[in-house]
């Protein structure tokens, strides 16, 4: 009774929303891609720095070309599923902060200045939206599956480039047969929770 | 339309959701806390492996020690939100994992026997549970303030130990006066989204 939000709705996003391993055949949209990053976009990071950029991965070619970076258990569902995202940090994300934070616009040159701040901050806050996607994910009535298990150093040669760091690969679909694994455990309120 | 989640829920969660400077005396429960937690333990962590853990700064003396290593931007809010949680990223999180995934134990292990490769996933997992758990503020009915700006190094030994890294701080509570800048922009579809 402490949540406003609907149960549907936490059932949608948390409750029964789980990591899928295998996925239908029903393509993911642009149109369903571009409604997720209507709604999660407005999720909050640092300064609006915003440093999240997404590649789809959507060409048999460069499906391929993926694959061959992920971890072994990973390549099967990779190869398979819909669609395919790779969410990366924009380590040169300042360059939008005079237009991302217009009231503030000195935090460019007064926090970023230097690359490793620059990387630290943006794979922060590119995590946070990493989160914010994937709980658009469902929020479309998809399954996410998360991984990041692969060669970081590979996918950045391979789709990227020196100024993006991939943090995570998420496959996008509906869940197939046996799509998931049984629930783990979760830690106790207990265990996570202290109060000084 | 793309969307299946209630037009409500994307509301209370994103589209009219603020981050809040400025907060009503009214106080965050216990209750309310568990029940955000029971919610978003759920989301998805590589390995299930959690790693987030939340110190809730509840005494007047704690909320004092902690207002010292903030931001100067920052101070004055966290000395006034009815509720601030210090977000950690546990990186000792490999000792739960043969519990928190039962498939496959061996993980613990062949992935995190280095430290270096643990506060890389803990880190990582943690920011991703840092976002759900903001969510799920929402969720609450609550507003939150998340902030990055304090003495990181000054927050852990005050309040954590070496095995836990600070990553967010995040004030809790019902909106105030003037709680809110106006919105700022977003990128568009355009700038963040790459097709291959």
């Amino acid at each position: 009774m402490s949540l406003v939000l609907d149960p549907a709705a936490q059932d949608l996003l948390f409750r029964e929303a789980r990591t899928a391993n295998t996925f239908t055949d029903e393509p993911v949209t642009e149109e369903q891609v571009q409604a997720i990053y209507d709604l999660v976009k407005f999720g909050p990071t640092a300064f609006n720095q915003t440093p999240l950029r997404i590649t789809l991965v959507r060409s048999a070619e460069a499906r391929e070309r993926l694959v061959r970076h992920m971890a072994e258990g990973n390549q099967a569902k990779t190869a398979s599923a819909p669609l395919v995202a790779i969410l990366s940090a924009d380590n040169e994300f300042h360059e939008e902060l005079p237009t991302l934070f217009p009231a503030f616009p000195q935090a460019k040159d007064l926090f970023f200045a230097e690359r490793p701040a620059r990387e630290g901050s943006a794979t922060l806050n590119a995590a946070l939206q990493a989160a914010y996607f994937i709980v658009g994910i469902r929020a479309a009535g998809l399954a996410a599956g998360p991984m990041t298990g692969f060669d970081a150093e590979g996918i950045r040669k391979e789709f990227l480039d020196d100024d993006h760091t991939p943090l995570v690969v998420v496959n996008i679909g509906k869940p197939g047969e046996g799509a998931s694994y049984p629930r783990s455990p979760r830690l106790s309120y207990e265990q996570v929770v202290t109060t000084v």
